[in-house]
């Protein structure tokens, strides 16, 4: 069967034998293309779409259409302040639209739909990243304190007013002096019973909250985070309702603010700084879900120990990791989208033949730089639907026990840091891939690029919570990680409290197992067997957190200062063992999402975009597997040698396992995305032929020389 | 003797005997920060500053000076119509200031100072981007063609002209079509005996000259790339000079053009496209240095080969990648300024003490960030003032053979790409090591990267460049790329047809010295040898480019589709080798600065941050040096727990370092690299003393429920 790839035609061997043999032998003999043997592969599109749109692909299919809209999107070259008043004009017609308000109670006009509310609202990125933060900041930060921190009370009473954007409202957490290290903020919110207020106070300069949407123009409200004091005891950090603007826009007696002004990109929001000067505010206005001030000013809570009761409620607003994690990766997937179309496109310089200059997309390079990246999208994509799922289950309260709570952020912080990375390293290639093209505005890479910058640093700077990761990571490190079987990402998903015991299979006999494989078992094939890549992913974690923990031993034996040093000196391998272990978490999606896949064909092909991520994590990662005896220096030279040839075999379908991203013109809205390109080429083509069949085409110097040095030789 | 280092007290062990035990045993022995031993570093900042301002430091002190007027900076913000006129003002200024004009004869005005001129040039950037690159449009390529491929005649007739910006112009290179390929653009310039013209024509739309500056609004003239025909031959590509606006600012008959309008950065420039019906010109406006057509139509060339000829008239353009350069990496050391200085006052979390939190930069991650970034822009800085003053060598004709310009060009396209790329990568890390902050756009980051982001593919995408980068050391692999023993750089700068000969000391027997070291020398201590840094370096270079030439090696028995292809399975592997020569060119460099330093205590520190960078460059490709025999797993272990320990030594003098780049405040322009942050921490610190004094201090919570406990269990 013959699959007619964009850009040429090919024949893909479905299963070759002499693959093994050919990477052994990589340094004799060489591969020059795709290897024409029967039975070739063909990829079903459909099917892969159907995949990469995951469990809530009615909703990103009806969210997609509302990105589409001209009026939903992005001008570019506006000013910030027809930005902001775009944007707003947007936000009041996603409140008409109604999909932005799935996540509220049903008894309010919503749909009680956690998971739904947060795919939905992921893909307006494509409509404009402003309007997605923007909308998250109303409903996802601002709404969502109301909903998840205050009680029915505060639901009914604020709700509809933020729900219908007759309220909007900042979410004020971030200080000047506190981004990262939420429990040190300033502001105080003091209660005095006499008569039955709390008082909001910004003591100093650092404690001015910062960089809040809604803040600078819109907001007439505000969730405030204070230190609650109330009968001279410090309770520590809670939120607050507390009015901001009057009805024409000014602040409030003892409100004051900035604005941030010009941003590096997202400046369809009005992001901006606010103080307090004794602002007293009514005693119910504390949202009180996990703690209350009685009229006496005697203070309770469900939680007795302040630091779980902290992180409870900051564990609230893990929906904002949740949905940069997605919105980054449909930002990656529309980058990859535009650039390899462009690649399959575009020529440049005839090395290969005397008339056609060759596609880029054919040059090795070409390929090295996008199909990895493509390969590394589908792990993130397939990583975040399982990311939503566990999200979703836990804010329906399916599945809502603290473990749950506490595997779900670890989940949001393994997962966020990589695909937000992930999406300015894959929107900045794709832009230098496309050259000069790619830093037009109208090319959407630098502009996208500018407003996800700050997605790598915002609801948790991406190192510090990768520190977090590995924190949970050294904690579980002597119970349920011991159990590496049943693989990661299924703990954190599936596995319920029993399956969480301690195995006998412990990491120690993995290990060895494999420190085994470079002598054992020789053959580079084995690096495309799903086992494993599982086990190299697996082992490279677990020792990892192993020798971190070793390392630390010594900590509790030591003063303050002392184990701090200790921790710090490890910091830098902490940050990379958290990595390690987000990179086998969307692995493990990748490989679960294959597996599901019924058309063996496409499955075929999903399997090689699936082998090609996860040998450019252990390729990344080779010095580390050779120093630890993991891989034979022959088997690590066979990694790169392999994925030259999965890049290869790959390339035939790039274009189709773009389109399977499902994006439409009015999302992509890139002119080298369209087919200009080749019709210019066509252009030139026809005129270049017309030109030698008119018999009125110079001829080239050099072939003029050519020929008269013939013509000397013959005349000897 | 004690240096008070920034933000801490410390002292520094000059030579401390214990670093190799201490980094041999690194599993055994942690580095909990710098040891106290007799004998500290001080470290001269003015001995840098004179070294990192190099040869031309006169001039870029004039320069910077210049830069530092309010009047010449960018307001960032402004719409893209005001900044392309502001910038516009900016040149006229730069002409009034006479500094730009440097590079032009001395009978016109100049100083015929091709160095120095780069030198002042490429400090524009401290300004704004655009200024730097929209004059480089005009004197560095609209103005060098008419200096380097015109005659005299051409010069007097228009030089005045453009040296006065009487006359914008463009630079008619690109195409739609063809931007790294210059050889193949479609633009046609037909000789016409009968009227004694050229006939400019754009015959297709993949034809149109496309992003060039002065283009969209200013330019009243172009030099135009164009295929030279004449009498039936196509003599391949020339320029000329074409007037295209009349003095309303309209297009003259038979030229059109668009606007590229908004792009990803250099707002400032009028980028544009433009293409031409039949636009007749002089003969005498061909710029006819290296090629000319008689009035009869014959043509005539100093040049006899047409590929030769087509590379000496490209390679009088090298200036661009030159400047380029220069300004990457200044942008990229104002970046870091910004970032350390920030990072040495700002706090985050308090793992060590009770009250104050810790500084950024002593966490071990930020040192790690930051530090090797600072160790790479230093090597850039001393690599680019090597390649600045080869290229002065050449246009000042001091040393201008057919070899010496190859060298040129080679040395520039080594190092135009690692700095540029540099320059993205440390703008990028430093805008997210200062989080929020670093977001905003008054804090530089953003907008500089921004601005930086098309440097890294125009004049030369870096692909390409390093793709002729390794190509000319597969061309010299037999000869003079042999002699390793007096340094790559040296090759380039220094040496003499003489001393290019073949030398016995190969490249084999060095790799099999090298390839000894895993059993014979395993002293860590090794690592930070200058020669065994330089024989890594070096080693990995000449191995990478003799295994690719022995797998090119069959090429030349094969079809041009078979030689193309296998050519391009290696095309990874040619940039690849292609950027470890520019990392040893630039290591070099770098270990030259450090040589001619006077100070024995400032030298002491500069190695060890000429240490930093080449075993980072080491740490990058540890997976080479294991697969390749270079380094034993031991050795690989100590690559990078000596890299921890060379951060944490060179933290103190980190902001001493970078105020030797010699900025003022009025380069930085950064409220986060002013003392705001400290004073802010001094405010809220005297508020909680006060409150602490004043007894009226709430308790907090976490203390209160500790002294229930404790007296809980005094009670029983």
């Amino acid at each position: 069967m013959i699959v007619k790839g964009e850009g040429r035609e090919v024949t893909q061997d479905l299963e070759t034998p002499d693959d093994v043999a050919e990477v052994a032998n990589v340094h004799e003999t060489v591969d020059t293309g795709p290897v024409r043997v029967p039975g070739s592969v063909a990829l079903n599109t459909d099917v892969v779409r159907r995949a990469l749109l995951g469990r809530w692909s009615d909703i990103r299919t009806k969210s997609r259409a509302l990105a589409a809209r001209p009026e939903m999107q992005r001008i570019e070259g506006q000013s910030m302040e027809d930005h902001r008043a775009r944007v707003l004009e947007q936000m009041h017609l996603l409140v008409e639209d109604g999909q932005v308000l799935r996540a509220f109670p049903e008894r309010l006009g919503g749909d009680n739909d956690a998971g739904g509310n947060i795919a939905g609202f992921e893909e307006l990125v494509l409509a404009d990243p402003s309007l997605q933060i923007k909308s998250g900041v109303q409903w996802g930060l601002f709404g969502s304190a109301v909903l998840h921190l205050g009680t029915e009370k505060h639901q009914d009473r604020f709700l509809p007013g933020i729900m219908s954007l007759d309220v909007p409202g900042a979410f004020a957490m971030t200080e000047i002096g506190h981004g990262s290290d939420v429990a040190s903020i300033g502001t105080t919110a003091t209660y005095d019973a006499s008569t039955q207020e709390f008082v909001i106070h910004t003591p100093f300069k650092g404690a001015w909250k910062e960089f809040l949407g809604n803040a600078a123009r819109d907001g007439i409200a505000a969730t405030v985070f204070a230190q609650l004091i109330t009968q001279g005891v410090n309770h520590g950090v809670h939120c607050f309702y507390v009015p901001i603007r009057d009805e024409n826009g000014e602040f409030l007696p003892g409100i004051g603010g900035e604005d941030d002004g010009l941003k590096g990109g997202l400046n369809g929001i009005d992001n901006g700084r606010l103080h307090f000067s004794h602002v007293r505010i009514p005693r119910d206005n504390l949202l009180n879900r996990y703690g209350d001030v009685a009229e006496d000013g005697s203070y309770t809570s469900s939680i007795a120990s302040p630091g779980r009761r902290f992180f409870t409620m900051l564990g609230t607003l893990v929906q904002g990791r949740v949905s940069l994690d997605g919105a980054a990766t449909t930002a990656s997937a529309l980058g990859l989208t535009i650039a390899i179309r462009y690649g399959n496109q575009r020529r440049q310089f005839n090395a290969a033949s005397e008339t056609d200059e060759e596609v880029l997309l054919d040059y090795q390079k070409h390929q090295r730089r996008l199909l990895p990246r493509l390969a590394q999208t589908y792990a993130h994509t397939f990583a975040h639907d399982t990311l939503l799922t566990k999200f979703d289950e836990v804010f329906s309260g399916r599945a809502d026990t603290d473990d749950d709570r506490q595997d779900l952020e670890t989940l949001a912080a393994a997962l966020k840091p990589l695909s937000t990375w992930h999406a300015l390293d894959t929107l900045q290639e794709c832009r230098e891939a496309c050259g000069g093209a790619g830093f037009m505005n109208g090319n959407r890479f630098t502009s996208l690029y500018a407003d996800l910058d700050v997605y790598v640093t915002f609801e948790g700077d991406n190192n510090v919570l990768l520190q977090l990761v590995a924190k949970r990571l050294l904690t579980d490190f002597s119970s349920k990680f011991r159990k590496a079987d049943s693989g990661a990402l299924a703990r954190y998903v599936v596995a319920q409290a029993a399956d969480r015991a301690y195995h006998g299979s412990g990491l120690r006999t993995l290990g060895q197992t494999l420190g085994d494989f470079g002598s054992t078992a020789r053959s580079v094939g084995q690096l495309r067997e799903t086992a494993v890549q599982r086990e190299l992913l697996t082992d490279r974690v677990e020792t990892m957190i192993e020798n971190i923990a070793q390392e630390l031993r010594p900590a509790s034996k030591r003063s303050k200062k002392e184990a701090a040093d200790l921790f710090n000196s490890q910091q830098t391998a902490l940050i990379e063992a958290a990595r390690a272990h987000g990179e086998l978490l969307q692995w493990e999606a990748f490989t679960a999402a294959v597996e599901k896949i019924q058309d063996a064909s496409t499955r075929t092909v999903l399997t090689w975009l699936r082998d090609l991520f996860g040998l450019s994590v252990i390729e990344k990662h080779l010095a580390w597997y050779l120093m630890n005896g993991r891989l034979s220096t022959q088997r690590a030279e066979a990694v790169s040698a392999y994925i030259n040839r999965l890049v290869a075999r790959l390339r035939p379908y790039a274009v189709q396992l773009v389109d399977a991203f499902g994006f439409e013109e009015a999302h992509l809205r890139a002119p080298i995305a369209t087919d200009g390109e080749r019709q210019r080429q066509d252009e030139a083509r026809a005129y270049y032929a017309a030109l030698r069949e008119s018999g009125d085409a110079p001829v080239d110097e050099k072939v003029l020389r050519a020929r008269e040095k013939a013509a000397k030789k013959q005349s000897r």
